[in-house]
């Protein structure tokens, strides 16, 4: 009898990255909750893409009702999309008031990058070293999990992420001016190759770089340098928005600066594939002047839909409120851990994290490994982030509960109290 | 009171294109019928998307009962996306087995590009000039309606597409072999460039290039010289892909070549945003072993779900033979038209062209525009295609029936017959 893993195998082929040694065989999900085929429930410390709970029932009725109504592309007119950017719209300040609707943040941070080529004439781009923006060609060209086919190519400049351990610059307080400084660096790079200075990309919480703790106005030197020389800053929010943070919807919010294009994804459609570039209409018009961009299944009737009754779950249960209160009891719990091999707690809302180093201070790769497998076996989902991978990521739906947060801080108390020295 | 027209302005920005001088607001589909706000009800003879027909009630179940059960990524397990699987990979020969799952036609060609780089190690690719493959940077440098932001790179060459009215090389018999030609003189200068020859992506029936009428074999010179060359055939099924051309269930078939590489798309899940690159397990291998990639929203439960629902539906309603044989009807009722600026109709299966030239010889694009105009008052959907646009564009719901067959043709007699001489 073949087994999953095996037909996996068989059809999708090799390297198709499952998670955990003995990966999860899920069968049901219902707000924080995840049951396998034997019946075995997890909790979900990790999902983002079901931002307001596995199946919100909400949800899955909007998508129900609308899909057996109609469910064509944008080139008629209806009101589902234009209803829904209005509620998006009303969420941005700094001017963004004109939305693309695509269907993954992928798509979205691609055409970002085009917007950026567009308004400039120029195509050079910053992102910083141990990021990732998503999985078409230009996209991947800035993420460095593993190199692009083909290689970096030389419009790309890749700046030293920010970091808490070892902040940029060698200190947590110069750590803003070093950073400003190596985009200014790498502006001047790319235009004595040539290629121009476009836009600086980049996830306002530094999600894949680890969550760093990072001062209050930090980007603010990096933001002017971006400005002073023209380029665009391009803020992907797939991760930090719909109020993930807790205190703001957006990251660029909670970071106190503007953006010029903001791009959404996973969370926007409680997994529905939906995702939208929201940028300023001169910025708009740029890009839709230079090319006539159309996508066949962003913005249907569904998408949209899909997308409303998300947005109006966030707004009626306060998910915003929630990740504030419950985000701010987990962190309180989590930094409560003792452990030699905690290095430091982090947390932004319902996005946290902790960082595991070695005696003399190396990344402790293998032991978060073995604390995210001890995790699984004990019923809990999360993962791990970092350049070395040394960092667990807890990022739940946004429905998760003070007594979620309470069993997540127990089951990893007890799991780090078994580990080995 | 601020119209829909209005309100898109100010929410998506400038030349975010509508069909129709007075677009239509549609509000409800049901099969081959689309109803606008006032009630009023259009055949649909455009929608390719709506595969198995608007909101069909199988579709629609599928999408809400496993929205409701569970919707997460693959790096879980799960029955769904390898119950699809299997079932599309046996609808394939040459040894077309693995898969990826993406969410849209433009995701799937932008990974078809990287497999040819990962297996052949160089970058350039050849596609017609008259074509149109997604709207991803990547792959909008091979599409040719308005030239791509940064303008067409050097790793590029587009060559003359195949023509009924016009062929390569100035004879139907001889345009075989002049489109080869053209495409070994493309790949020489791929080569002599230095950015040597990964692969030739094509729409097997050469829709976006008008649906030329091409003798048998007509694409086995040209799949030869690539071959030779060492390339990789990307076989873009987006739109003759599930049986649209009646005679086959993939555009690869009827014309009778071996790809390499399928990719697929809009029709694939009936609207929702399901897309597939399907290719051998020597290809999947050097592309997985390359790049990491993953795509969050691609092969989720909902979207196998949705995406073999509408499989089931085009086996069990007999889709491919209805296309076969309502398309036969419709072509010899097209056929039968009389007027003085039709110049070609062409058909396979339900995918029907009317190509309409001047007096001299050139092309009819006004007058094109006006028939499509004048059929959308009439309350039939369609609309043009061509170099030119020149060429009116049937591609129906595949539910499509003999009397809508005859509606579609009695209107567009009617309305030729009232077209100024």
């Amino acid at each position: 009898m073949e087994s999953l893993a095996e037909r996996r195998l068989r059809l999708m082929g090799p390297n198709v990255p499952t998670f955990y040694r003995d990966p999860v065989h899920i069968v049901r999900g219902e707000g924080v909750w995840l049951w396998d085929a034997d019946g075995r429930r997890y909790l979900d410390c990790y999902n983002n893409v079901p931002h307001v709970g596995h199946c919100h029932p909400r949800v899955v009725e909007a998508i129900s009702r609308q899909a057996g109504i109609l469910n064509t592309h944008t080139r008629y007119l209806h009101e589902g999309i234009l209803d829904y950017l209005d509620r998006l719209t009303a969420r941005f300040d700094h001017g963004l008031t004109q939305t693309i609707l695509v269907c993954t943040g992928s798509e979205a941070n691609d055409v970002a990058l085009r917007m950026a080529e567009a308004v400039t004439g120029k195509t050079g781009i910053i992102a910083t070293d141990n990021t990732y923006h998503g999985n078409t060609r230009a996209t991947s060209q800035l993420s460095t999990r593993r190199p692009p086919i083909g290689g970096y190519p030389g419009h790309v400049r890749l700046v030293p992420a920010p970091d808490s351990l070892h902040p940029v610059g060698g200190s947590p307080e110069g750590q803003a001016q070093a950073f400003a400084a190596e985009v200014a660096r790498a502006i001047a790079e790319l235009e004595e190759a040539g290629h121009g200075f476009a836009g600086f990309m980049l996830c306002p919480a530094f999600a894949n770089e680890g969550l760093p703790v990072l001062p209050p106005g930090f980007l603010d030197p990096t933001i002017a340098v971006v400005r002073a020389a023209g380029g665009l800053v391009l803020c992907d929010e797939v991760q930090p928005g719909f109020g993930r943070l807790g205190s703001a919807w957006w990251g660029h919010a909670h970071m106190g600066f503007a953006p010029d294009v903001v791009t959404l994804g996973k969370p926007m459609a409680n997994g529905h594939p939906v995702a939208a570039v929201v940028c300023r209409p001169d910025v708009m018009a740029a890009f839709r002047g230079a090319f006539g961009y159309f996508n066949t299944f962003g913005g249907t009737p569904v998408s949209a839909a899909a997308a409303l009754a998300t947005l109006e779950v966030i707004e009626a249960e306060d998910l915003v409120g929630n990740a504030r209160d419950v985000g701010a009891h987990a962190f309180g719990l989590l930094r409560g851990l003792s452990h030699p091999r905690i290095a430091e707690v982090r947390g932004l809302g319902l996005f946290l994290a902790v960082e595991f180093v070695l005696e003399d201070g190396a990344p402790a790769t293998d032991f978060a490994e073995e604390v995210v497998e001890r995790m699984r076996q004990r019923g809990v989902l999360l993962n791990r982030i970092g350049r070395k991978m040394n960092i667990l990521k807890m990022r739940p739906p946004m429905v998760f509960a003070r007594d979620n947060a309470e069993m997540l801080a127990a089951t990893l108390a007890d799991v780090l109290d078994g580990m080995p020295a």
